[in-house]
């Protein structure tokens, strides 16, 4: 299962560092992907970096044409759409789990209102919980719980800094410079 | 059991979007209090606004002293600080779970470097992940797995707006403002 977030509406200088968690919430919980729907140095380069220092291969890119996007990704998987007037996440979740296993997953976040096509577009409208709240919180729930739990620890591909779980503290392993 | 959310080193501007966030995702996923170490009026009047709307009865306050806090904190209940350093949240989570039975829990959420007192103070330094993302999802997820899912859709007393879970779109309620 590929898992890709899109990120509808970002707003610029208001939202840059929304968005900036709401991508890395998306690599760090096992999606693959990011979309923006417009560029956004700012986000791109923090984003760009992480994956830098930190590895693995999430992608970043921009795609003007959304609803295109959602269209074809649509022939391959399934788009949840998370809103905090969807379906209950507690009771809807099992059979999305259930699906992810063989088809992909595009996971919508909104930064404004949403248009309402996006409700119509989306195979699943699901809310995690009816108050307001974040969407990255949202975007993080619904992953942890897609994966129980099972991508937070995974190892990342060319990694230079990994750090080692630890009750005690700090514990971080750096790839040498000058190797 | 009562849980609370301190968020040390909100730095102003660049932080009170995120910082709201914080807070939001707190109320909306089952904290009682929220507790800031610097005034933001900007944080403290979306928070407020939510609650007037929503309702229930989170709150919202400023604490300078927050060493003391913790320290009064520590005599009823116990204090998650929630690093990308700390323990597998994994692993970590039954156990914190188990004691939440009968003890208050006070969740630390850092902004910028904590103090390494923090890592001294706190009962559990607990990873939410080992990669760079976001306190917002990681309050959310550590949230998410102490209630479980069941404080997501709970009612709010005297809310003027509700919204009930549909797959079809909005189902809003609203309180009539003549009554």
């Amino acid at each position: 299962m590929v898992v890709e977030v899109l990120r509808l509406g970002h707003r610029g200088d208001r939202d840059k560092r929304i968005s900036t968690h709401v991508a890395l919430t998306a690599r760090a919980l096992g999606a693959d992907k990011i979309i923006f729907t417009t560029e956004d140095e700012h986000v791109e380069n923090s984003v760009k970096k992480v994956v830098e220092s930190w590895g693995g291969n999430f992608e970043f890119v921009v795609e003007k044409h959304w609803r295109k996007y959602i269209r074809e990704f649509k022939k391959r998987g399934i788009v949840v759409h998370l809103t905090m007037y969807g379906a209950n996440i507690n009771e809807i979740m099992p059979e999305i789990r259930e699906i992810s296993r063989d088809k992909d997953i595009l996971v919508i976040v909104g930064a404004e209102k949403v248009p309402k096509e996006v409700y119509e577009l989306a195979d699943y409208n699901v809310s995690v919980g009816n108050q307001p709240h974040s969407e990255v919180a949202a975007l993080a729930i619904f992953l942890d719980r897609l994966f129980e739990g099972k991508t937070l620890y995974r190892d990342f591909e060319d990694a230079k800094i990994k750090i080692v779980p630890s009750k005690d503290g700090k514990v971080v392993i750096r790839e040498k410079q000058n190797k």
